[in-house]
């Protein structure tokens, strides 16, 4: 089976460039000028003259089908790949949420075989989570990376917190496996103690789910965690949704100090939103942790994406209905679901908001949005970049036409768009994975279980 | 009773001019030329022709008598004020000991009342010690600043650490008092683990306590404690014995930044002893926390004092003996009690390893020994300066005099300095506190139980 | 001939307290409490009840009489040092201008002496000027030191502009002798580029004149000032009216790379004033060099006098009639020239906009006011300072009444202040040279010629 | 003609990865798996099996052939070119010498075209350098651009230095013809005062080179033209041969305050030479501005490159024989000619000292070796990249082979290396331009003239 992407402006980290490109049992085989003459016939031919060609779209921040304990994620593996697949993206890193408390990693690694394996329509791996630490889980991070999981999440909040004694363990023990620790970072005593005080003042409001999360408590937190990682010999430490300035300026710190290997992620919704979404009337539907930020905030972010000092953009799509879950933090803010879609408005946004508004090249998109996740999270170069010998992931997307971002062109579970209304420029108009065509015009074309789960190997190096 | 102190170079922290002293009833009524000539004869009149004239050291990070648990400090608060007011010290402000676990504030205040009252030979005050933090707690700060404990301190390690919601209340009450918090400033978990990990390795030489201890663990901590007083609307922190480069780096930086209200000290062990010490036989005499450092860490510190980032240097004097409590920890550190003397040996220390060698001015060492320690903690201007109206504590030095520092002339209980050996430029000819004097050449010649409780006023701006 | 002044607050830079001053010949005896009780009667008594005494301030940036080539100052030293008497400032270090090309440094101490000795009214100094390097200049320095000249001035624009080597011998030659080094910092070839390039569009109104100068324009000069007194092995280098916030960061960083003898002025015009005023139809009053600038230059300022990055605040008192000189310049801002009145507006000012408006304390205002330019220009402690022994220099300000500054107060020569309209809070009331009274109540009291000429001294070391 | 490169591991900044490079007509036509299987044979096979492909090594600065007054670099465009080929260069953007005062641009662009054009083996370009700024010659920076000249450098010192007013103005010019400015960055008025100090001692061995040009002469003038592009709008700006760390903290904090457009070049010898070697009786030898500096310097610079504060490493090739031209300064250095060959060891010593001592990777070595120099200067994705469309110039090297450098294996005209005796590890095996093997196994292989003249586009925008 030969496919033929033909004419296309290829676009990789370093480079935009007008080529073909020949994929063969879903496979890149080759990349050159005129293949159609050289080679004779493909079984497809795809005319992308004047379109765009970047690699598939990596989110390595969703939460498909998790259950968050008050609710479950409206999205299953099925409906959130779909959504993903539409939006141009072909591989998701799920975030595998909470067994039950003291149960080993694999565990939930079953559990999540067992809800992605037949309904992903895109490739997929997951994300170990540790609720605790001891002898035990420290020895099962080696066989988790044995299947597959090169990367574990610590949360320094929430009910299965880790103190910092267990942060230190995880990230010795990760160095030595060659695996990457993410972390959820907000100072768990902060965001309690302002939670209590808003919450007995009776400012239960969406408005004071921003204030109980106050910018310094995630920097705090940032720090805390960088410093960790240096004691634990610049352990590869990965922030996920940084969402302020004051957190970018504890990541640029640590650096300019001379720290290695660490990586800083943040979402489309940080780039985009601010907090003062809270104070409109529907303001429950962003409720989500961190909190949106100031335009100050957003400043910095894109600011940090061009400077390279964010690698990453993802999602924390975590759904739950508007009409439905949500509701339940319609009296206070503390009882609502924290989470929000986006796995499929990721990619259209980084290119509208991002690129034709000129805060970012299209270069940097990919490097963002495909390259750097597949390097991060050992799925390079088979997935993030387009060369000879990656999986034949490719996006095409045209820089010409307009649209207006709406729920009714979504197709997740979820009520709702957190960017009802945006004026997008650009659209996506073909994804492929492996070959294989996944959606065209916005329309669906896969098939239920053909996502494959990736064993992501060991991090070797630098970006 | 007028004395007249004459021919002196009274220091400030500001100017060092030729000048007589009259001190009235234990006042400093006047300060001028030749005013035995415009006054009459005095009661008694000391010529200070060629030598400084000092304010009265204030030593505020003293443990007299202090109940560690594992052992007491063998210096109760007769021999060890008769100790400090040798050395040129004439004020101190101690760190009160835990009580029992749930005790009010007011528990130590009364026991501490017991120990010091009649035994003190110099002015003294008292830091209270928060154990827990409730309601009760927060509302009885403010009595204990009635009472002239305007400041309370916070371990964020040890047994009776406060977590960061609790820091965050004391904060924000303190804030509202006008009251000062000071912190002990050390991970307690990154301690508690690297601890474990080298005690586990059979690793329990003096060293590994230095090792378990690494400077990041404290910078850490300072850090986020700034982190929370910023949060709590800049409210004033104090962090205490601060030790290494990385710590004065973290409170450059949120001054830099803008936050106010931040006062450091530092300790004389930190400013001329290195980490070596603990591989010398007598290694068990150095354990204290934080731990000895290294040269990198004495440079960083000295330049902070000259350049104003270090406001006040104290000795967190906390003696026990070599031969006996100390060598719980000869076969494992970690049972070793912590602490060392100092409160006698500060003042000609800094004279000699500061003043004489040129890394601080005089004036510098009167700003950093005696006035911004009365500023920061309420006993200012009765104490700290030189001026009419305040007390007539005085320190006479004599800048030409040579000594070799040994134990032998010290006059505490405990058997040992940490200092044995130093070569001393400088030596303290006569301290007087309210225009007595209680130490001449070396011999103490004032009384048990002269010394005053102070009451410490509120904290209403800056240095 | 006694002098006491009782009951008033005394400022320092460090304190504020209660206290008589007893003043002997024009010295400072004694001060204390009760001094009358003690002496018996003093020739004249002050009573300062409720009110601040201060030394009295010193202005080391003036121009009296300075011929500029296209008009002469309109104020002689005696206009110039009533209205500096009837301000508040007792000494004035005035800026020599330039004389006949090539001409040797004394030419014009010479001149000078002429224009001031029998005309000052408050005690005077001067600082040299380079006009060009070479052996004999250079010689020079040194008998100019003999003469009390103990600072020079470089100017790296106008037409007596110094090349980077010329800086550079002049500053090594001064740091032997134990002098300062001033410097006018401005990049020449910048500005002479912009003064033509909007000359010749034909863009010559006042605004234009700041849009000449910008702040980069002066930020260059400065680092490259600091970067060539590092390479003189940290030579004294004073930067006279630094005037925006980029250049205060070069300082600052110059300081954090520890680099020693770095000295700031700013004036009062700079912390007061905005380039708003060259749009007022009277913006040729505020052509000066360098221009005003921003609101957010002002406020780095301010903070950084709070900070202690800058350390002097003098005025480059310059001034020429808005109805004459100025009008030069109606037609084109380069044939205005450059200067402005401001000796007799700067204490209040400070006081005013500085100390009521909480942007510094009342001891900040004497540091950089009196304290500071006497330790910097070899006058202290007979200068800026209130203790024994120094020059009964006063100053004394009612805090509470108020005023509204007006040129009808002012008592200088020229047609115009700057500060016009001003609302004042404070006032002063009395102010004393060596124990005589030079004015009051807004009236100058003192004579003709009873300035004294201060033999500077070499500085010595650090503020 | 169609050369088929087989199963190397093709490297380019973001990636390693194995496949097959097909070129016809000397442009890449494409890149893929199993290539001849699929085209059927090619004219020519080359076999990279275990070996590194690389985009040929671009060298923006080289001298070939320059008159400099006191002497002519011994390498024309004939040898220059052919040592630069063996070495794995394929293009050379060479930095034309003065012509006579005052002579139009194009003066010299016509001079080199005749020393360069029937000479050449490889492809080149040529810098401007601007001797003199008026109207006349802004207005020809136009048509040089024209011509394919698309950058222009200014020294600012030697004979034809342009002061600041001249920079600001082909600051403008270029940034609106969307041109680079490149600089010598050097304070001239201090390396002529340093000179003169030293030669007046009569210090005027080849390490008195070293002390008359400091790090912070370079500094100062990297800070200047620094702000002269700010204010200029970020004009482009290209700093030449920086060697030292106090110049890269100065591009670092310009960039950190925003500033876009700053380039940055260094080069071999700056990375790995010492001044250490003008002490060696062959001092002469490394004579070049700016010179050798310290090892903290070396370890600056590689963490600059690695960081990416560093865009460029180019070589500054300009050889003068040591038996000769170089002994005119063997009484007095400052009669030595300034310069040393380099094109030929560039490529071996980044490989060998760079990436086998792991201070970059490779990919790092093709950034700033063949992609950085082709984007900033104009030529990309022509050159620096392999990929479809592109110049087949490649550059294969055995990682394997080790070799020791000496003068016998180098092919220019000068006599001697300076990098004679280090251990290389790694060895280019064959190198091609178009297409065409012009070097293998050390031997040359291409023609006279065979190079073409490269007209460099304009520069659009980052890297």
């Amino acid at each position: 089976m030969k496919t033929l992407v033909k004419n296309g402006m290829i676009v990789s980290p370093e480079d935009t460039y007008e080529a073909d490109v020949l994929i063969e049992d879903g496979v890149i085989e080759c990349i050159g000028k005129n293949l159609e003459a050289k080679f004779g016939d493909a079984d497809k031919v795809i005319d992308a003259k004047g379109k765009y060609v970047l690699p598939g779209g990596i989110d390595v921040h969703t939460h498909m089908d998790i259950d968050v304990g008050i609710a479950r994620a409206v999205d299953d593996f099925y409906t959130g790949t779909v959504a993903a697949a539409c939006g141009g993206t072909t591989t998701i890193v799920d975030h595998m949420g909470f067994g039950p408390a003291g149960c080993p990693l694999h565990h939930q690694l079953d559990v999540y075989h067992g809800l992605a394996d037949d309904k992903a329509v895109i490739d997929y791996g997951f994300h170990g989570v540790v609720q605790h630490v001891d002898e035990s889980i420290l020895n099962e991070l080696e066989t988790m990376m044995d299947d597959g999981v090169q990367s574990t999440k610590v949360y320094m909040t929430y009910g299965y917190k880790i103190d910092d004694d267990g942060i230190l363990e995880v990230l010795k023990k990760m160095k030595e496996l060659h695996g990457i620790t993410a972390f959820h970072c907000e100072n768990h005593y902060v965001v309690e103690h302002l939670k209590k005080e808003y919450g007995d003042a009776g400012k239960t409001a969406p408005i004071y789910h921003a204030k109980s999360r106050p910018n310094l408590a995630e920097a705090e937190a940032v720090r805390r965690v960088l410093y960790l990682a240096k004691l634990a010999g610049d352990a590869p430490v990965y922030i996920v949704h940084l969402s302020c300035k004051e957190s970018l300026e504890a990541v640029e710190e640590a650096r300019r100090n001379g720290q290695k290997n660490i990586f800083v992620e943040t979402c489309t919704q940080y780039l985009t939103l601010t907090e003062d979404r809270y104070k409109d009337p529907d303001g429950l539907k962003y409720i989500m942790s961190p909190p949106l930020r100031t335009q100050q905030d957003l400043d910095a972010l894109w600011k940090g994406l061009e400077a390279g000092e964010i690698q990453i953009v993802a999602t924390d799509h975590c759904p739950f209905n508007y009409a439905k879950e949500k509701q339940d933090g319609k009296d206070d803010f503390r009882k609502c679901p924290n989470g929000a879609p986006g796995v499929e408005e990721r990619m259209i946004l980084l290119f509208s908001e991002g690129v034709m508004k000129n805060k970012i090249s299209i270069n940097k998109l990919v490097e963002v949005a495909c390259t750097n996740p597949a390097k991060v999270y050992g799925m390079y170069p088979k997935k993030g970049i387009i060369e000879p010998g990656a999986d034949g992931d490719l996006v095409i997307i045209d820089a010409d036409a307009k649209q207006t971002l709406t729920h009714e062109m979504m197709h997740g579970a979820v009520d709702y768009t957190s960017y009802e209304g945006t004026d997008l420029h650009g659209k996506i108009d073909l994804v492929m994975q492996r070959g294989n065509i996944i959606a065209e015009n916005n329309e669906f074309k896969g098939n239920r279980g053909d996502g494959k789960y990736l064993y992501r190997k060991p991090f070797l190096g630098d970006l």
